[in-house]
């Protein structure tokens, strides 16, 4: 038996989300679809390194499995590659040892989130980036990027129906990046609790727009409550971009 | 009666095509069908400059329509893309006077060529570039382009089903552009025949590959025979960029 470790990239338009759920399609029901039909009808289990709502896409989501199967690196990727559906793509392969986890090794996590801010309608980005056509004064998104950065508790900034109790968690890099047509922001943290990134974009765009002041962000942190910061960003415009592990 | 020209854009995967075709979903069929909506029923006719195929895509296609209904500019766009399906987007609209046609009136188009070098395949442009993840040449593709711009017959670099007698066009412009993860191809011509463009782009691939060297260019165009030139590049990398009209 051993271990396989993968990076893969998925247009999350037409999945139901990362996670296996009745009647949807979801990226970890094709993968252990292919994986059983590798397997000849064993079925294998695959482990994310955590869930992706539906339309939210990954350009470098991990996986790990683990196989009775012979086959070399490149021979899981191509084999993989050619049975997957086209919206799912094997980035790279990597054996590894049967103490990684992708979930429970992965020390942190960067997400990315696109926004076209140019007036007019794109057809061909209109899955892959948040249509936002409003002037924003990147200054103060700025200031608030910088008050977000660092460990606090993120209550404010999670799905009301967050579950999990522990919800501080440490930002170390929160930026705002200049991209052809728009604006991205790039989010690197430990960890990121259920639509955080998507409730902290939301409160960004509230704030460029002048809708909110930068200054706002530690009350909001003290607060401790969802209705306190902004709407949730459309996930379309997110992208899992890769998972940091130890080495 | 006034006459509307639009500038649109469609995303040409989800097509079978520009023009009308009986059982396909058809980038024509869906501007006339929600102009028949907005005319209570009364058939509107729309022209364009000229066809795509299925799979490719368009920036900027130009139309014209002649409608009895007292709507401003803006409301077209507005109504136009509100009942469009998400894959069309208007642009802009514009009234012209009843000289104005979409296809006779062009004197020219600019076609673009997208190409994805880098070896991965990338799972968000698979429908917005063709992935030729092989070494390129770029001093003997500028030269080759140096080779087909002007005035020639372009009958070895047309489908061999054109129907057309007079295969004389002149190329303006035939550039090779630098993009993200790969190059670009500019065209700009008087006019292009059927298939032309992508035949022109696959003989540039092999000059680029080596497998033909740049100075069979003007042989080829003496030939005036299709098995002359290079095969044809695949539709999802193409984009009718904008069409040209005298003012």
């Amino acid at each position: 038996m051993k271990r396989w470790k993968c990076i893969i990239s998925y247009d999350g338009t037409h999945f139901g989300g990362y996670q296996i759920q009745p009647n949807q399609r979801t990226v970890q029901g094709e993968l252990e679809r292919v994986l059983l039909q590798m397997h000849k009808g064993d079925p294998i289990r695959v482990v994310a390194s955590g869930r992706t709502d539906a339309g939210v896409h990954a350009y470098g989501q991990v996986i790990h499995f683990d196989s009775p199967l012979q086959l070399p690196t490149e021979g899981w990727k191509k084999a993989l590659n050619a049975m997957l559906p086209d919206d799912i793509v094997i980035r790279q392969v990597q054996e590894v040892n049967a103490s990684f986890h992708a979930r429970f090794s992965a020390v942190g996590k960067e997400y990315r989130y696109k926004i076209r801010t140019a007036s007019e309608q794109d057809v061909f980005s209109r899955y892959y980036s948040y249509h936002y056509p409003y002037p924003l004064n990147d200054e103060a998104i700025k200031q608030a990027l910088q008050l977000v950065k660092g460990t606090h508790d993120f209550t404010s900034f999670c799905s009301a129906k967050t579950e999990i109790e522990d919800r501080v968690r440490t930002i170390y890099e929160a930026n705002l990046l200049v991209a052809d047509d728009g604006i991205e922001f790039q989010w690197i943290g430990n960890g990121f609790l259920y639509n955080m990134v998507r409730i902290l974009v939301g409160t960004m765009l509230e704030i460029g727009q002048g809708k909110r002041h930068w200054s706002c962000i530690p009350s909001i942190l003290e607060g401790r409550d969802r209705r306190l910061s902004g709407r949730t960003a459309p996930p379309h415009g997110l992208y899992l971009w890769q998972v940091f592990y130890d080495n």
